[in-house]
């Protein structure tokens, strides 16, 4: 049986790679071809078309970078979706916001498959080293079903609730995440202005009270000012924007996430868009 | 040798309580005596006047809310500085802002005394069990001669830097937790609108690389709603606030700090000064 | 020749009237059809769908409350698009957002029609007199074919550019009264806290070089705390969120238009959706 | 009888000047002498330091940019409140906050002196025409006694209470200006990015019900992007600032205010504090 996996960025195309690891066969599509080249080698097909995947699998990964995407690779002129097998199941792990991801659990099930929101907490290294954590929302039997796929993936598989709650945790997770990156970014900048160096900051800091486990795993990039991509500045202010319109839909103030957002947003403009998301510091304090 | 110790609210009174079962005499002064009792019963002096504590220490420990009661007891009037023997200490573990700080330093210096700045981190329960960390600004000299009455009080020592640069690392430390407060409050509350229970996102959030150490001990506050107070919202405020002032004095931007000392104001107007400041939470997601 | 209105709310219904009172015959349709009462009695039919306004004229006008709304009447199963004849003009009177208002435009020229995006500037009051101010996208000759229906409805017709341009202008200009009135009600909640009375602030602020002329219109409201919706709040809400939502798709920060937005999103979540936007004041200063 | 006249920058050198228009002889004394040169030139005798302003006048105004500065003119070593003959008078035009007001007050009246707080609303150019508004706290009696004095430098005189009260309106006045000048600057930004003009949009907006009137005035610094500072954005900033630190005194959150005070932070981070203070929009939208 083979595998269908869509979506080879940063985080897809080392997702697949562990499962090709573990002996899965692969058919997978990507945009851009050229990303597929290390898996292609390994052994998986590369299909010209969402459409072929579907046509070649009964189970698809998904993971792609914003909900249009997902739409257009599920449900456009070219989606798999109508392609699969009845009785599919799909999985999406891409990071959407629930009532989307809602909407694509009600367009599966409408045409007899199955679904799973099933986004990730982790960035490059733990993608790489099958260190994620599946945050999933769905039924039970289907996530027991792919267990040994989400194992040779990550290290870690939550069962939030039903369709949509994987997506509702991803997105509080981000959202505590660019919080939390934009306070430590603020306190750094105080810090150094009093007379602190950065070394000393980050010492203090990370290893007290406040110091958020991810916050460490940004120490170098911070000190060196090299923000190379774990996890894009960009795809953090779509995750943000993402929480914003939910906050919308739900008819409740959020403040304070919309000024991190809009400190993102800033950092975009700024040129920082494709930087790591930690980057937001050199926006705050440039050096 | 008496030592002499000045204020003796929630953090006060366990820090001297501390030093007294450590086996030191002490002669202590607080606002409103009647805190002192315990103290007093288990031997310390309790003097009318922070002067009079002045008259029979070389060493004095001050621990209050404000800059402007630091001032008082210190250079009011019935200030204790002025009695003091030539070359004693002084040492001030109130969270005030650094250029104040720096003031007081440059006072008893030109009094012909010795100061260290050295605010600690850790609420309630560490103040309790001699669990603090200390962050220093001054001599390492000075550090040494007191670092048994230190390690009574606390479990670290951190000599950050010149006078003022314990103030530093204090304001941008608490500076850090109250952004990080807010911020998890807000997740807490999309995350409950969107059908999640604040027991699940709990148990994730805070053992994810989101969890700040410090949330850990404030998630029974939050699932409780009992915010009996370890660390007062409205010192949170004062803190926040003159983090803010000290930004003006730089010169620099800190739009992310100045939403979330918003946010701590909205709930002071709302009633919960008194309350711990974890209770941000109800302001912002009110049961 | 019958002319089309579809959605009689707070604004629509005056409208009607006013083209009704210059002689047009109309055929309306709302949701809830008893709000076209006295428009049927003075003459106008009552259409069961906005299907059957499509069958009957070449002429619609639609002012309704969201671009989903909109979206619905126009393009849903029962949408009147699809029933007009040939090269018929389609007037959107709503406040949408603009990328919204050329995706209808594209729909309508994609069917053989012509469309102008014509929003008003004005609430209730000016709506009732025919003194509304249209801000148009579109082509040059459209709005001289129906300048004697826009001139029965409104005081002045400002063509401000192509498709779209309408709905551009009018968000610019809802975002900067809905941030104007945030700011209006914090200066008075001050101003009040320092001891000075509203009437005293609003007569010295409001005749000063910072009296924005709306402003001067919502002093009744804010003196007597009576906010009876001339336009609600949770369309003020609406719109801050369409302009923050174009602000993503535009990539560009916008962080003082998110303060407010949120400032109305709390407003909305403590109960005031339904009042007139000043009633913000009612939110941040509480009497 | 010589009238005093401390503080020539701006605002202070015109207003001077037309009360030596106005045919008073005036003592005037500024930081930096050059300032004073025309009005010397015009007959005005420099004094070397406030002291000697003091002991030639039992009338002074004053007009600094800070409390700090009017605090070192008043009460400094060289300050000139102490070299007052008995009952004299001392009308403060500077803008500072109003707790520091009544505490010049206090000090003024307890040496037996008299004093008005006497901030003005206007600019360069109303300071020039002699068309300021003055907001006056204090007695009527001398409001009347300096009435002809007050008519030379301006057009209108508002009583507007006790001691601190001119203080607490300008405070309020000069919060909504600032922050209807970043609501301005956000709006015409959205505009540019959907494609209008900015010549179109400042048409349309400022001949609207949001055209508050001072934005007119900023409409060709806005077009040509040249901010030559009639009133300087540091001084705005200083302002803004000052508004926080009194709404922490009355305790209560002016959210919206203090996002609109960092974004002049930020501004004059990039450089533009001498600027105009309407150039917050060259920061906002950069060109």
């Amino acid at each position: 049986m083979k595998i269908g996996f869509i979506g080879l960025g940063i985080m897809g195309s080392r997702m697949a790679a562990n499962l090709q690891k573990a002996g899965h066969e692969l058919v997978v599509f990507n945009r851009t071809p050229d990303k597929a080249e290390a898996l292609v080698k390994a052994g998986a097909v590369l299909a010209p078309s969402p459409e072929e995947v579907g046509r070649q699998c009964r189970l698809v990964f998904t993971m792609l970078s914003t909900p249009e995407a997902v739409q257009e690779v599920a449900l456009g002129q070219q989606g798999f979706l109508k392609e699969l097998p009845g009785h599919s199941l799909w999985v999406d792990c891409s990071t959407v916001n629930p009532s989307f991801s809602r909407q694509m659990a009600k367009a599966a099930l409408k045409m007899g498959h199955r679904f799973l929101d099933a986004p990730v907490s982790g960035s490059l290294a733990p993608a790489e080293n099958g260190q994620l954590v599946f945050l999933i929302g769905g039924e039970e039997n289907d996530i027991t079903e792919i267990r040994p796929l989400l194992d040779a993936m990550g290290k870690a598989v939550l069962h939030i609730g039903g369709h949509g709650q994987g997506a509702s945790m991803k997105m509080v997770n981000n959202m505590l995440f660019g919080q939390i990156m934009v306070a430590f970014a603020e306190a750094l900048k105080l810090g150094t202005y009093l007379g602190m160096t950065e070394e000393t900051l980050c010492q203090t800091l990370l290893n007290g009270p406040g110091g958020a486990p991810f916050l460490k795993g940004k120490e170098n990039k911070l000190l060196s000012r090299d923000f190379s991509p774990e996890f894009p500045l960009e795809w953090m202010h779509k995750d943000l924007h993402l929480a914003g319109v939910t906050a919308y839909e739900q008819e409740i103030a959020l403040p304070f996430l919309h000024a991190a957002k809009e400190l993102f947003a800033q950092a975009k403009q700024a040129g920082l868009a494709g930087e790591d998301f930690s980057a937001v510091y050199q926006f705050i304090n440039p050096k």
